[in-house]
């Protein structure tokens, strides 16, 4: 089912109404981009752009949202007609999802007629600036969790439940192993990953008679949940238990609570003297990549990581700074002069180069040895090709994050690079500040 | 449609399993509360209640989704075939939408087979923790904003779409005036607000043919944003075609950007000077309770705030440390031991007083002047009632909300009312952590 047409803000109706009555159908383009990075990131990735496809291709007012519109909102024909008759027939260039991009990068530029391309700011900025923010802080996991896996365990504590299907999908894109999210692994492919939780084991008579049951019920994955009553005794519990029942494939121990370093390695100890070395320790509770920074250049020896609720809302920062700007109309290139928010005129691409990227205009020509990151993905409202897969996706990024500058990369206080502007950008935001001034009234 | 009945975490699914497997279909009670309020909340308002009902009488797995579990993840008949035939037919104890709550106070309560209240666990945590984020985010927002009125504009950077409904219905029932977000308003009956954004002044040839364009299109309901390229020059435009045009209804200046203090100091005084004591100043850009509480305080003539994406994610604090613990199985008082992460005991009631909750026990006689706060809603897997309406909720939180003490309600460094434990649960307590003792096989 195609998402309502008036997920919108009221004063974009107000606007697309407006030009829809003088016939201003000039075409506009908007640029989407984030003005700066939180404190705590260093590069942000790309993602969202495929429901926002999924969007634009739909797009459209239904007979009972028009008719919402005349008796509550007092809109009229032939306004409400024009409404009616309102496609998305535009042009959209984007980053691909899995990119890294920067501060002041279009993620996504739209070209379209201007009621239109007005009426969809919401809905692309809320997609984009949501899982951009969840993709950047389910890579910082990635990166300190430094090759071991990470599992996506925030269904229950996500900000909604189409927003625990796109953090399960955003973390895949940065490599995340898997995802405690059914429906989400169902629907993206990704693999399912599950034990048992604390109520199980109590719903027994002892924990002993839980973690037996659980291992004949589920042989070939069998994970022991530890610390429902204490730790380390449930650990020997489970321990015996393996021995019980000649348990051999696929074993681990989940820790979910208490010192994770000290435990970790006080189980790693007991397994090892059982001859158990094959029983991975996996931990979670409360887990971030600075939690997970910390345990692995402890040496702590944990082979996974369950990461919930702080990487599922972003918890330090669970939004960009993001925004959707006119930067031509109807031929001109427009700008915004407030001192704190302004922005640069211009159809807009990225040239990527070794350490470096460069914003410039979307005509200029392609300097040597550099890579656009802007790519065409729809044409007269219609994708140019068919959905990419999140496996492209995830290969953007693994390649991507390799060419990441260190102090950019690193958890504690990292450094996002600032890409600078090219020479024709910069001369063009001259000559629209003099004009925006003119318009103005300003001398 | 029915959301999937996958939206649930594979642990669930395991447990469910194992326990379908060997009949074991005791009646089980789980208890969702959140431990400790963040730092910067002094009280809760319960919401998300609704969505969960709707969740629960729907339940159910699908063929395709039980086809997906066989397949990939290894479940076979007879549990599938159980699988498939569960429904949700328990009962609900819950704190109405709307109510003040605090730390330790469950906010629902849930019985039936194991089984069942177990799968539905991530559902209805992520929808009461995350509604009751945002409600009691946005509570503060109108607490701060002392009797002015305050507007959700947060469509465009919340944590997805579902979400940004939800912000729109929980800033409601908490007071909010009015929402930018059409299909919010059109779905839940709210008053939508919306003037026109920067790049419709920018799109004519003059900021003044902007201003005279929109005022004629929209003659009852005109705002004048005026910080597109300086403000108090977009200020003195407003003025001058409101002179030209004749305007008198409903007008109004929005100030997006800058210093809103002294700007709106400054715009109130021109506008009276020039006779237009009637219209309103309207603040937004960035703005939060703090803010709110800072404007408020320093006497800024500012009539209306819009407030956003810190709102619409509860940015100082996008989660709440929920929990949905096994209070009782098979009539029997469960309890988990962890140190951290202890819970209490049974099935429970908030008894609230004057100026004091007591958590006990649901059973225990209701003490004198005293109001239970959790109502049965659920029976057998329906409703008790009719779904309680959005207006319902808004007068229980305009009532709770005299009643919350001054130290929980201010916006600097609120203090929290800790319930205390009744005589009955702290017994029930001492004796479920013998049992517990015991069957953990310690001491």
């Amino acid at each position: 089912m195609a998402p309502s047409g008036l997920l919108t803000d009221l004063y974009e109706l107000n606007m697309a109404a407006s030009y829809l009555q003088r016939g201003m159908g000039g075409e506009a383009t908007f640029s989407l981009f984030v003005r700066q990075l939180p404190p705590t990131r260093g590069f942000l990735v790309a993602a969202g752009l495929e429901p926002c496809l999924d969007f634009l291709e739909g797009f459209g007012l239904s007979e009972e949202e028009l008719a919402y519109l005349g008796r509550e909102l007092g809109f009229e024909d032939p306004v409400l007609d024009a409404l009616g008759a309102l496609r998305f027939g535009g042009e959209v260039w984007a980053v691909p999802e899995g990119r890294v991009v920067y501060a002041n990068e279009p993620l996504l530029e739209i070209t379209a007629p201007i009621a239109a391309a007005q009426l969809v700011e919401p809905y692309l900025l809320n997609q984009i600036t949501f899982q951009t923010t969840i993709a950047s802080k389910a890579a910082r996991c990635v990166v300190a969790a430094a090759g071991r896996d990470v599992v996506d365990f925030s269904l229950r504590r996500t900000q909604g439940l189409d927003a625990a299907l796109a953090a399960a999908r955003c973390s895949a894109i940065v490599g995340f192993a898997a995802t405690s999210n059914v429906e989400a692994a169902r629907r993206y492919g990704l693999q399912p990953s599950g034990t048992m939780a604390h109520s199980y084991i109590e719903s027994f008579a002892s924990e002993k008679e839980a973690f037996r049951t659980f291992a004949r019920d589920f042989p070939g994955r069998t994970t022991f949940l530890v610390d429902t009553y204490d730790t380390l005794n449930g650990l020997r519990t489970a321990i015996e238990v393996i021995g019980e029942l000649g348990l051999s494939d696929n074993l681990a121990i989940r820790l979910d609570s208490g010192d994770l370093g000290e435990l970790s390695r006080a189980a790693r100890t007991l397994l090892d003297d059982a001859g158990l070395q094959h029983v991975r320790i996996f931990a979670s509770g409360g887990l971030d990549e600075v939690e997970l920074d910390r345990l692995v250049r402890s040496g702590a020896p944990i082979d996974a990581f369950g990461v919930g609720t702080r990487m599922g809302v972003s918890a330090d920062a669970p939004s960009l700074d993001s925004a959707y700007k006119l930067v031509e109309y109807d031929g001109r290139p427009m700008l915004k002069l407030s001192e704190a928010k302004a922005t640069e005129p211009g159809r807009k691409q990225v040239f990527r180069g070794r350490g470096e990227d460069v914003v410039g205009l979307r005509d200029e020509p392609l300097p040597e040895d550099r890579e656009p990151l802007l790519v065409p993905v729809m044409a007269e409202g219609r994708r140019t090709g068919p959905p990419k897969t999140l496996e492209t996706a995830r290969t953007l990024f693994r390649v991507d994050l390799e060419h990441v500058p260190e102090e950019a990369r690193r958890i504690e206080d990292p450094v996002a690079p600032n890409p600078r502007n090219s020479d024709a950008l910069e001369h063009l935001s001259e000559q629209a500040t003099a004009d925006a001034r003119r318009r103005a009234g300003l001398r």
